[in-house]
């Protein structure tokens, strides 16, 4: 893993030697980002940064009492600086680099102004006049966006984990049992079945609540006749990934629950087939959006149908009418439409998949649960 | 509740209209913080802003597919705006925001310099050109520093709910166990006593781990002799509380750890004695950490032995060496000293108390699961 941290430095290096976001080229570099942090060194470590130096150093830089920073690999270059325990408490991570690239003879120091707050970028050009500050931008992000396959490896057994853990709930009696417990009960499976930990937080929604997107689970009861959404996802190795299915509870689905389903399965195959190498991500949200639109449902919908997913369950790109940009093989994205109907209830499909050409056979599906309309 | 928010959003207008806090006067604020904009509206609606705006109107502006936000008062005369779901996607809430302080004649916008980020804050410059933006401060944050007794009664219950589900914990048996497992159990029991989630990530740490600060569950089994240090709190109606306990797994403690544990615990109750209004946050950082450096465990200790709780489980004020300011009445912090030998294990004892003067009995202490070293 250390070799790959490595060339995922030198390609930012190189990048920010050539130019940043806005400012020029940049010397230096500071990642505060965790989730960027963490894909340049592997190292999960909460309130570290990561300073590429003026010297050609990388140097990780992290807050005394965070702990020691996980997944460390002695073969990598990389140095690690833990600030003392009786540094004051207004020196963060953040200044320290900065003032380390400013030592280190830097110039300009590229930052990454989506994430710093005006107050830590304010501290930091005081703790480190003779810099200029660069707006380094979501240079990272963009570097995270197309996977490896050590990276979708880490994503399918993440999924592998959560197929397994909505499996074993399908077969548990549902009704009586409230939202908020199935969804501890699916977090405790992905636990069980070797997940670091639930992606985001687990929803499940019941009867009026079911399709709402981000419902929080509350005490309402599985009732007869209800639809059932459950939208989980394990995280492995600090891969993330999202499975959305619903179901309904009892024997015989109502007539408008078996055209609600449908209609939404039919948009969310439709936005799956869309995707491939080369195609435009808006296309593949107007391909789930238009069916339904047609449909009657144009209403419910939300702002995008999916969204790639990585060491954060929500990255580039996004699947929605205003998402510029085209999809790349080897970009894992969910697909997941949904409508919601006030007072009745809805449907939500999610699926996690890879972005294949149809030479490898289209997308990879990770998620395998079955999309049929089961009735539990 | 809804006069307890207008009368904090009148203190924070008051405020601002005297001074914000580097750059005069401001005749709109706008808060992005969201336990501040919890606070001042009672509303939990994540992504949310709130305006207080230049005509004397209070709104709170929401992305579209946010969901409702949770906890509206009717009786509240807050405006609600929601942004149509087709806005672009560069649009958001603080954006919206300004434009409208900027529409309702505003002059100065008061933002929170430590929690908008460069770009965003770039963003509402560009949109609303002719408002001059200054820095709120942590105007919000010291507002929240001194609870009223509807706060300290969430808190109280939070405090409860925490002893209950450690308490049933500690019925149960242990050895074998692991790290992960019992995370999960505590956290499902802190639902099942009515928390709406864990204050913060519960750890649970065993053997060599335990005492380690932030240490987050692992696959590490409980093994006889092992200490076991276990951190968790509920969170009720958005108020976080917080306890640690350490205990001893088997029959007889050894000496070390029997020694270990007097000294945290006698550092904890000097600092729990040293709590009452006007005295300095550093004298009680100092009364903890004397006992131990006697002890000869100097070296183990973190930045700092304890911290305010509320909204958000680490608030000011902060109790630690470097730590300006004096205690007030009605302050809830918690006490937590903690050493970790490292290879051998450590010793956490952590409560939540609020500070009462000498008249009221003292400190009250919320959190009373026996500190007694018990062997489980």
């Amino acid at each position: 893993m250390s070799e790959v941290h490595v060339s995922r430095r030198t390609r930012l290096r190189d990048r920010c030697a050539a130019s940043t976001a806005h400012d020029g080229p940049a010397d230096a570099v500071l990642i505060s980002r965790p989730a960027n942090v963490r894909y340049l060194t592997g190292r999960a470590a909460p309130g570290s940064v990561l300073l590429l130096g003026p010297d050609g150093a990388d140097t990780l830089v992290s807050l005394p009492g965070e702990g020691p920073a996980h997944g460390a690999h002695p073969a990598d270059d990389l140095r690690e600086t833990v600030l003392p325990g009786d540094a004051s408490a207004d020196v963060d991570a953040v200044v320290a680099a900065a003032t380390l690239a400013e030592k280190g003879g830097g110039r300009t120091l590229a930052v990454e102004e989506h994430h710093l707050t005006v107050a830590r970028h304010r501290a930091l050009g005081t703790a480190a006049p003779s810099l200029r500050l660069a707006d380094l931008g979501p240079a990272v992000e963009q570097q995270r966006v197309v996977k490896d396959e050590e990276e979708i490896s880490a994503l399918r057994i993440a999924a592998e984990i959560t197929d397994q853990a909505l499996g074993e709930l399908l077969e548990s009696i549902l009704v009586g049992r409230t939202e908020r417990h199935l969804a501890l009960e699916l977090e405790r499976r992905l636990i069980d079945h070797g997940a670091e930990g639930a992606a985001f937080p687990t929803s499940v929604a019941t009867g009026h609540n079911s399709g709402l997107p981000g419902h929080r689970p509350t005490d309402r009861r599985v009732e007869e006749g209800d639809f059932l959404t459950v939208r989980l996802g394990a995280r492995y190795r600090g891969y993330c990934c999202q499975i959305g299915r619903t179901f309904v509870i009892g024997t015989a689905p109502d007539d408008w629950q078996i055209e609600l389903y449908d209609n939404v399965f039919a948009a969310q195959r439709a936005a799956r087939e869309a995707l491939g190498p080369g195609t435009e991500c808006r296309e593949v949200d107007r391909a789930a959006r238009q069916v339904l639109v047609s449909a009657g449902h144009g209403a419910g919908l939300g702002e995008s149908t999916g969204h790639g997913v990585g060491l954060e369950i929500g990255e580039d790109p996004r699947l929605s009418p205003a998402a510029m940009g085209k999809l790349d093989a080897c970009v894992p994205v969910t697909v997941e439409p949904g409508v919601h109907l006030p007072g009745r209830g809805g449907v939500r499909i999610d699926d996690t998949l890879v972005v294949r050409p149809q030479a490898d056979g289209g997308p990879e599906l990770l998620t395998i649960t079955t999309k049929e309309l089961l009735a539990l």
